[in-house]
């Protein structure tokens, strides 16, 4: 089965992730800006290539969960790393506050109808991992799910994480390779982004009073981060914890992620067999003799 | 949470049930023909009150998962004991051989999409079980998922009884009451049927010259109805073997295992809280008040 490359970003599988000595920061030696840009257009193009070997090869799919606090940075990351692969073969759902209908089910069935089907690329712009966060922060929303039996606050969590693994390894073990990404951005980083949007008219439509509220949680949201990845990050699901708080490196770091996890498949075209290939002879011979007109 | 209601058929949660010791035929003492269709009729209302309520409280979802071997009744049962319920609450699903966009997806995802939403009845004629049965009995069609990892036939099976029942318990433990008939027609009895299809004109339609190479197959099916039955009936979501020799006595059976189920979760209509009836007041109000025209 799939297992997670190695990645200085990547969360360990033994529970020992710290939010707190996760960097929102590039390290020292990290490329410039412009040398990042470049580094990321070529990922981009090898991206290209690799989602076409792995639609050919017909093998595995691809799901890539993006999960951050706001202003982070998903959908840039998305829109950028993504953009060069042939969108029929690669689909982004974004996930908002649940409907009524999405309310009506248990909470990984919005998403699982939207899985990626093999060969492909999904993304998730937030996922069923709002479940705990922004429900856990929020342990009132809850009742909006109407669950039918008692919600016991001190074990609901761990029901939650326990089916989002076991619904992680259903998925490995048939074929989807997941890599799950949290855009770890600092909470001055994200104060400048907001004033950013408050002051710039044209980032102006980008903002909610919302988001702001939410901030007022900035502490419990960290511990939520803490414990979802320590319970879910797994050599067939992993975490990847990217600082984000300069969008060029968080870029690349993504997309190189993605392509040295495609690498480590060792994706091949698929031979024709024998057989086919005596087919192929005689639809040529077909085509070949066609009558003319 | 839920557990499945006392009823003689039901499968045992121990894995001690034997094919060979469960019959096909009524008991003795069972009603006969037309007081068996007169119970059913009652039942058929029971559950159109029943599923009113369901809906109303809002808090279950029910689906039933019907398996068979060929001509032993699945449709006609659905069709009998759930034409009385509200269509708008209750939804069939037929699972045949899956489509190319099925296989693109792990053997959960095509009736994951389709489960009912809570307050409604999801019938499922077919489902994921057919993997451990059809599946099980030409592990040749294995090859048609394309799974990327070397099948081991010791343990494929034990490992998609596993994603079932973690399936089925992550569905029970968010409200969604499963119950699962296993319409059982002996060998003698599936031969007069085909012979009925073979011999009688406006039956013909019925008839698929697979159904008979399928029966060459009985014995096989029935050592994977077996180990499906065992591995798979738990309190949150027992299966029921049903003797569907006789027909009458067979939908009969059925439906009251549905009544005495829904029956058992003693649901209410929801009382209308105190803010509630306030703003009624003010509603109603309004709505004397309305200027006229």
């Amino acid at each position: 089965m799939f297992k997670g490359i190695d990645n200085p970003y990547r969360v360990p599988y033994n529970g020992s992730f710290k939010v707190n000595n996760s960097t929102t920061k590039p390290p020292a030696d990290a490329v410039g800006k412009k040398a990042s840009k470049k580094a990321l257009k070529k990922a981009v193009k090898e991206l290209y290539e690799l989602q076409r070997v792995l639609y050919a090869s017909d093998k595995y799919s691809l799901l890539l969960v993006f999960q951050a606090m706001d202003a982070a940075g998903k959908d840039s990351t998305i829109r950028t790393v993504m953009s060069g692969v042939n969108p029929a073969g690669c689909q982004v759902f974004s996930f908002k506050k649940p409907t009524p209908e999405e309310l009506d089910h248990d909470f990984l069935w919005r998403t699982t109808c939207s899985l990626p089907e093999r060969g492909r690329i999904g993304i998730f712009n937030r996922s069923y991992y709002e479940e705990t966060l922004v429900v856990r922060v929020h342990p009132q929303y809850l009742k909006y799910q109407k669950l039918p039996y008692p919600v016991n606050q001190r074990t609901i969590w761990k029901e939650r994480f326990e089916s989002i693994r076991e619904h992680e390894k259903h998925l490995a073990r048939n074929g989807t390779i997941i890599l799950k990404f949290w855009l770890n951005v600092s909470k001055e980083e994200q104060k400048n982004r907001f004033l950013d949007r408050l002051n710039v008219p044209e980032k102006n439509w980008k903002f909610s009073s919302g988001d702001v509220a939410e901030r007022q949680h900035w502490n419990e949201y960290m511990a939520a981060y803490q414990a979802a990845l320590n319970a879910t990050s797994r050599a067939h699901a992993p975490w990847y914890a990217i600082p984000a708080d300069n969008k060029p490196f968080m870029r690349l770091t993504v997309a190189q992620i993605i392509v040295d996890t495609l690498k480590s498949l060792d994706l091949k075209y698929p031979a024709v067999g024998v057989e086919e290939k005596a087919k192929f002879d005689e639809m040529r011979n077909i085509l070949e003799n066609e009558p003319a007109g």
